[in-house]
């Protein structure tokens, strides 16, 4: 699908030709017409954020960081989930080295990404619960496709999204929409999310959504990089170091949570669904 | 009133009983099919807050925290005044250690409405100044009947709404809207609380105003209460910490303002102006 | 055309005089029916923030804080110009000591317009660029003439907008609008300006600007001045404080960033390109 898109695009513009790298579960493309990096995930089947897609993330983040890129287009190679979230996998019944593990790099996954110098889109071409949804509001700017859903549901699967989960969730909404669908764990459908203002336009493809996302990012062509990047350092400042300062707080927090029989018992029921689910299919 | 309440909601749905206690000046009522306590304030003739009124407020607060109920809605007895706010008596020519235990008291009403673990909603079914709305807003949502009044009106009275009024309407509005309203001591018409976001619906009774709070407590169905619970206090512990650390502090600067003779003679006049009303009619 | 605006308000309301005082670079017009302050920022061509006109504007300041005003209006003696912002040439190749007397100013005008105790509207009656941008929301309400632009364009010039020029937008604006414009440099319409909150109303000329600025200042009538002060500054103390406690670091910052080759570079491009404009016209 990646490459008759490379193809197609080519096709199209002539001379406009992606360069394309990555890691194993991601793939960044540079349009070196816009220079501006599409940063795909491609873990099937729902681009579930275990320990390795985590990791690649960070890595594409940082090789888009260093390759002067004039932005970064986060979006899925799936054709009906962006990302389904964190990996249940990674949580229940967790390996105790491998769980801080993962928890440590979702943490510095979101550093990067929250916190990145160059502007960043979301092109959410498909559901976007948790953790999803994470990724997604840790851009400066959403594009979504109907007929999805997108929100912080961690509430509904009996967990508690951590402060910096909050506070990138009112980095985009106002406090009191935040509360409310934080407490109810609230799935906003596509129509929903543009109204509150969880999302900045709707578009009818994936490829029309990353147009949208290329015209925003467009909108810094005159502007100074250095002086851009320290702006926006300096409006995410505050979010980011109160993570910074707490990094080992917040996992311990985290391990002690998760650990909670009666949280491992949901979890095991919500897999157990799962399962049922992907049977009948 | 509350009786034939009681009896229209019994002859309605058959099997749905309501099991009432409460205090001298509240009432507290639990739905058995809903499991939502009503909370109805019940100081005639305005709801005026006066120290046993915010005394049987937190115990019924903490009533309903104790046992297991869905949701607290908060509502008044009266059928035009939701509550008038602080009960102007209690800062008039105060005695000494009342006033300090009114406002102590104050404080632990709000810590315990703002906190509490259980999702909360007001019914606002008459006007709603100063302390009233207050309360409406310590409330995660608000419906209100037609035809009233809400605001933060105490620079019209010569007070200065202490920070955690302040906090608290700034978890409901913009701080643009906040500020401009607390700055003028606005009153809000329904509709007009409507507009800004102040509430979140109107309803054309209290019967209705309740119903739909419950429909609001409701959205909580399906959600983990402790996941819930500790999402919520996460959004409120820095408002909640701001008061709860400066206690003391606060106190002494509610004396230090009430005391000054202009405010005690601002406040002799208004309860001139409430006697002379009072006679006419 | 000021002496003319006073003489047409003199005809129009017979006894509506108005007391003009004023600096070199400011004019105050107290209107004695209204008990409202004009303050007029007149350095033309484009009412260019340098030390002398800071200074002026702060004096006018205090002035009015002074003499019993009811309120404070600014704005502009130019037909098109509010205030073009911080003038480039106390920027370019700078006096050592002059270019601290400037920031310290500018410093020292913002804390005394921003937690000014008096009612505070900008008519905006011109462009409205960067410093001109950081005055109007500076106040608490904004009216603004058609055809104009106004916005915190400082990454435009490859400036960045120091911290407390961040928190007065966001005094004004959601945190996503707030960080998105800031980061593009963006200039509003008056028409956008108006639909995102950045402006409060709208008026067809610079009198009906005015006279929508008395009417805000009007709502204020019946309040106590000193609840009204009190509570603003509440609201403002948080960000005041931030400058007033970290005002050395925000001077050396500025030294830092401003004395780099490359931003003395683009501001001699940008001084290039003025001149050049200036000499087609």
């Amino acid at each position: 699908m990646l490459r008759s898109k490379v193809l197609s695009l080519v096709a199209r513009s002539g001379s406009n030709r992606l360069m394309s790298t990555g890691t194993k579960l991601t793939t960044v493309e540079v349009n070196d017409k816009t220079g501006i990096a599409t940063l795909t995930m491609n873990r099937p089947p729902v681009n579930g954020l275990n320990l390795e897609l985590l990791q690649d993330l960070k890595s594409s983040i940082d090789e888009i960081e260093g390759n002067k890129s004039r932005g970064l287009i986060l979006t899925s190679s799936s054709s009906t989930i962006f990302s389904a979230g964190l990996d249940i996998l990674e949580m229940y019944k967790p390996d105790k080295d491998r769980i801080r593990a993962f928890w440590t790099q979702l943490q510095e996954t979101w550093l990067a990404l929250y916190g990145s110098s160059v502007p960043t889109a979301a092109a959410i071409n498909g559901h976007s619960p948790a953790g999803g949804c994470l990724l997604a509001t840790s851009c400066e700017y959403r594009v979504m496709v109907p007929k999805f859903t997108i929100g912080l549901n961690e509430t509904q699967l009996g967990i508690v999204a951590p402060k910096w989960f909050m506070a990138t969730f009112l980095s985009v909404l106002p406090q009191r929409e935040a509360e409310r669908a934080l407490n109810q764990g609230r799935m906003f459908t596509t129509e929903e999310a543009l109204k509150v203002g969880l999302i900045d336009e709707t578009a009818n493809s994936k490829e029309e959504a990353i147009e949208k996302c290329s015209a925003f990012i467009g909108t810094f062509a005159k502007v100074n990089p250095l002086a851009r990047s320290l702006t926006k350092q300096q409006f995410r400042a505050a979010d980011l170091r109160q993570l910074e300062d707490g990094r080992k707080d917040d996992l311990e927090k985290f391990l002690f949570f998760v650990n909670q029989p009666a949280v491992q018992k949901g979890l095991g029921i919500y897999l157990e669904g799962l399962k049922k689910k992907a049977k009948k299919q």
